[in-house]
């Protein structure tokens, strides 16, 4: 313990962004009950209090969350003991680099030196204790003055993530498995995931990384000097009177963009970025397909059928898929295969497990229809 | 009109037994809601009130209604113009025999030459005036001595249904169309039921039938003696302050048995029964494919998605099916093809019109597994 106060994770300071309805889940995430606001795994906690139990278990310093305002009752109910300190509320959404930035920013102002890392509200990673490993070799990766990604060896050649194209060994200490990035990609089409997958030299990009404030703040700066600025004036502002003036006046003009855009490509060219392979499991829950991977199934009920609720009210004659329910309702499956059903007080969503990537685009359809009561 | 009142219509008194779930269609038929007091054809009255217009319209005498206790005050509700002398209500089922032979009774108690009709509470029958055509030519026929079914010239080799033999033609006054019928067989197999309709002397049989109250009861005294017996015992205390002790002590006992065995198919035997063939077009409302079919389609919504239900809130992709729903929530169907989603307050059926027809299985393993309070 003695040695772990002078390590660099002594400067660490982990955060949250937790924005995203994940409307691949509809009708179980809305608006105003976001996927990091849902128990998915069917573990009793939802994945944002996961994610900070992970976080929390580095055992350094308060982990600090970033969520939309309208979020903030919730994220309180499901993390009691989370300061209003450290609870960044955004006005309205506006991409990952001004809710990034702004939490940088902060910490910042915390602790000069420090080591901020960031990561997802709404994935599911297993063992924690794997993943803590991972994250302290990627602090000490980033006390040598670089932004330290965690990569995600490739399972499949998926379509649906970025990949990272690592380089040489980097030798640095305390971070032995840590490579030099070379780029990041974006999304392939299946023929080059594949290529990608047998290469070797790629991993999925999972939106986790690790560095100093003050690095991922100087591209902030030099890629994005509107955005930077207006952060500046609202973290000078923050925990004074001027905070809410200052905010309402701001925030709206903030350009929207990505971190990936606004740091990490740039970062990764000038040769700043580096990255540690994950060794734990790690799922986005980007469909219900995933909900059924995550969920064990009970051996007493139908093996084809996951029930993601109450077992006894799912009724299953030759079928197969998921079901998904918090309205204790009969449900009652006949002779349906790959089914994917979800069943919630006000709105029903009847796919196959083939089709569970299109729920995205009827979520869009729904709005456009002015149906804005369930979304 | 003069013509009619010395007319075999003068003596006709039809009877609607109203018993039977329809529990293919489960979960909007229930026990305490069985499918002759739904509306499944979109026009506003349910199955029960269509069948006693129908034959309210013929304009003789009242309609008698046949139905167990439990269903008592939702049948008034449907027919308010129903007096309770026209209402017989069974203490528990017992099949049609024991139903159709108390109402025959009943009738022959007011009119000794009563011609009964007997017809099915939760058929689909249209137009009405060919219907009623049809039943004054039935009416004629039972006039000549005989029980008279109504059959359903085939319009596919259905295994679903038995079928009825006709002979030669009869020839009798006023009822042109009328066979002499040889015999009543079983559900046939899917060869039998081709060669049936190849034929052209098979036909349907729907259960309706017209007879002399007397000669029905003559064969069931032949054929169920101890139910007649139970019958006669129970008419006789009908109306007088003995009715419910005589009821309470006789029903329970008595035989279970279909009118088709009890009856129709010994009288059909001994030579004494006609069929006169339906110039209408009749639908049994057997299960969800049915209901597809007899509801009319939107042109603005979706032609390959049927509702029955708030079309506004139904949206699909790429899907076809039907979707019944009283609930009134956001129905998303994307990618199921031929699907039958049914949306009720406590219970959901999700099958496919493919295996509609095992609905019944479905609701005889919820009673199974003590999942009651949604049947």
């Amino acid at each position: 313990m003695v040695l772990s106060v002078i390590s660099p994770l002594a400067h660490f300071h982990p955060f949250i962004p937790a924005g995203g309805v994940g409307s691949r889940l509809w009708p179980l995430s809305r608006a105003d009950a976001p996927k990091f606001l849902l128990d998915l795994t069917g573990s009793g906690s939802s994945l944002l209090r996961a994610t900070y139990d992970r976080l929390a278990g580095l055992g350094e310093g308060p982990v600090m969350v970033v969520t939309g305002r309208t979020h903030a009752a919730a994220v309180c109910r499901q993390l009691p003991e989370l300061s209003a300190r450290d609870l960044v509320l955004e006005p309205s959404p506006k991409d990952s680099a001004a809710a990034i930035g702004l939490a940088c920013m902060l910490v910042q102002r915390r602790d000069p030196e420090a080591i901020v890392g960031s990561f997802a509200a709404d994935h599911v990673i297993e063992p924690a204790d794997a993943f803590q490993d991972v994250v302290r070799e990627a602090v000490a990766a980033a006390a040598s003055g670089r932004i330290v990604t965690i990569g995600i060896p490739p399972s499949s050649p998926a379509t649906g993530f970025g990949y990272i194209r690592a380089g040489a060994e980097l030798g640095l200490q305390g971070a032995p498995h840590a490579l030099q990035v070379e780029e990041f990609v974006e999304k392939p089409d299946e023929d080059t995931a594949r290529h990608y997958v047998a290469g070797g030299k790629h991993t999925w990009n999972a939106g986790m990384f690790v560095a100093p404030a003050s690095l991922l703040l100087r591209h902030l700066a030099a890629s994005q000097p509107q955005l930077h600025a207006g952060l500046t004036e609202i973290a000078d502002a923050w925990g004074t009177t001027a905070q809410d003036e200052v905010v309402d006046r701001v925030w709206p003009g903030l350009p929207k963009i990505a971190i990936d855009y606004a740091v990490a490509e740039p970062a990764a060219a000038a040769g700043d970025v580096a990255m540690v392979p994950a060794s734990f499991t790690w799922d986005d829950v980007g469909d219900f397909a995933a909900i059924r991977r995550l969920n064990h199934v009970d051996p007493q009920t139908d093996p084809d059928v996951t029930v993601l609720g109450d077992n006894s009210r799912v009724l299953s004659d030759s079928s197969s898929g998921i079901v998904v329910s918090d309205t204790g309702r009969l449900i009652a499956l006949i002779g349906v295969e790959d089914i994917v059903v979800v069943d919630t007080p006000d709105a029903l969503l009847v796919t196959t497990r083939e089709h569970a990537q299109r729920v995205k685009d009827a979520v869009a359809s729904l709005k456009q229809r002015g149906n804005t009561d369930v979304l």
